[in-house]
């Protein structure tokens, strides 16, 4: 799920290592062509098989696990995992590159209902993102070459914390791995949450992008939900969480995720983002994950040009 | 196929982005617990599936097809390929990581017989490399760093050609990608073949090792055989290739293979390759592929220290 952000940082690599003065990236990924069951099975693959292969609704029921231990310790917060799907799909709306463009609204997403049915534990359907074909490229080059176009966006820090696969070996709702990945590139670029004018960030599960809040720092542990039903992660808000739609609403092909908010976030900072344009945004980060925050990928992006 | 070759060329790229200082390469695969369908399935992935998807026995399929065509064009080449699988065979026998440490001899490997049946096309048992478990681990570091230890092994060249997967788009029997990625190697390290003192080539299949011979440019196209059946790569001929018994003995463990062959030419450089070893050896060449040469990674490994 984040092999889109390890071919970046490879690309970024190359050029690091003067193996390369321009990088084309690309992600790409079918996967309608393929049946339910067998999605399943190959997105269990992100697991650990030993432990979490039998999981029931396979890689979503990992994730209604989690989002059960979340709120067995913090309480039940389905009104903020379903503010967070119509946050999300409200932005999708005004994505012409998503997959589903519609605004569900609140009450829809908070209920079950035929169209939303339970997915797995606590998480409906419209707590999950969606299966999808995508693909997404951009080009990279060194400093040098990037000035002399038209306009150029920069990496103020690309940082990648892998974490043990097994959930049993860590605190399952604490995403480690994120807050380190996070808290390495703030400082490698020097700055801090506040500095950031939007984020993107995984929400394969609208509960992923619940803690994720909390771990790259926006809320203390078990407090993200406020962040949420207050709107601060709205477009509007204090600071915008997938200005986009995220994968909820834009899809999830998966190796072309990673790619894909690369490249919305630099649409943004050059002010090319069209309908999901945040006004004036100066500094973006992106959080883009593989399992269950086992391999974690943190970019902080800034225009230079 | 390649993936151990390409994991320790990642980490060359991260010691030369300065993005790291000693960074330990590992490779491991474990086969044998699947059945052998499922293995033929998972192998054939390494081809063009819209095309070679359905090609009877799997991957063994794919080379007895390349075979069946290099027969066609050059003559059966049924000895040399019984040379190769018997040289190889011998030289694992003094391996002690070997996976097969039997010395079957010519007539063996030259003759079809219950026990090595015909397998894909004009291949048979002997002429296929081993379904393995395994693992193999190097150590990376800096020059400086490297200058520091009690012996050290340089990459005089570490290259990579990717061809086009599907075989429609090429011609099969020239392995374009190995000679390209031989031909840049050897341009870099400043070095002709002569000047190397073995070679660890890719054979996955015996027909493999013979048409690398002549994408390494040992010989013209169709001329391959001639080396074989003269003994010149033999351990004690001219160019000895595969000392450490190659695939063919050793194993084929997908993930640890291309590490593997960067340990058994570390340690014939530095002189301690025990059974395997080539007198005097000064200067290493290794060639692993991924598919039938569609990743290609040559290196050639000199000892500084």
């Amino acid at each position: 799920c984040a092999t889109g952000s390890a071919a970046v940082r490879q690309g970024i690599r190359a050029i690091d290592a003067n193996a390369a003065r321009i990088v084309l990236v690309v992600g790409a990924e079918q996967m309608t062509t393929t049946s339910g069951p067998e999605i399943g099975k190959n997105l269990l693959k992100a697991s650990y098989l030993p432990e979490e292969g039998d999981t029931p609704a396979g890689f979503a029921g990992v994730f209604g696990q989690i989002a059960q231990a979340y709120f067995q310790r913090y309480g039940d917060q389905s009104d903020a995992l379903a503010m967070i799907a119509a946050k999300n799909h409200r932005n999708g709306v005004d994505n012409p590159y998503a997959q589903m463009r519609k605004d569900f609204g609140y009450e829809f997403c908070r209920h079950e209902s035929e169209k939303n049915p339970f997915v797995a534990g606590p998480l409906k359907r419209t707590d999950c993102s969606l299966v999808s074909d995508g693909a997404a490229a951009l080009v990279l080059a060194d400093t040098a070459t990037a000035l002399k176009m038209r306009r150029a966006v920069a990496f103020r820090a690309n940082e990648h914390v892998q974490d043990f696969l097994p959930m049993s070996k860590r605190d399952i709702l604490a995403f480690e791995g994120c807050e380190q990945a996070w808290n390495q590139a703030l400082n490698k670029a020097g700055v801090t949450l506040d500095d950031l004018s939007f984020v993107e960030t995984h929400d394969c599960f609208t509960i992923a992008e619940l803690i994720e809040y909390e771990a790259m720092g926006l809320a203390k542990p078990g407090e993200g939900a406020k962040l949420a039903l207050d709107g601060e992660t709205a477009k509007d808000g204090r600071l915008p969480v997938n200005p986009s739609g995220g994968l909820k609403a834009k899809g999830h092909p998966i190796g072309a995720t990673g790619v894909s908010m690369h490249v919305l976030s630099a649409m943004q900072l050059v002010g090319e983002a069209g309908g999901i344009q945040v006004p004036g945004a100066k500094l973006g980060g992106i959080f883009n994950m593989g399992g269950a925050a086992v391999a974690n990928y943190v970019s902080i992006l800034d225009r230079i040009r």
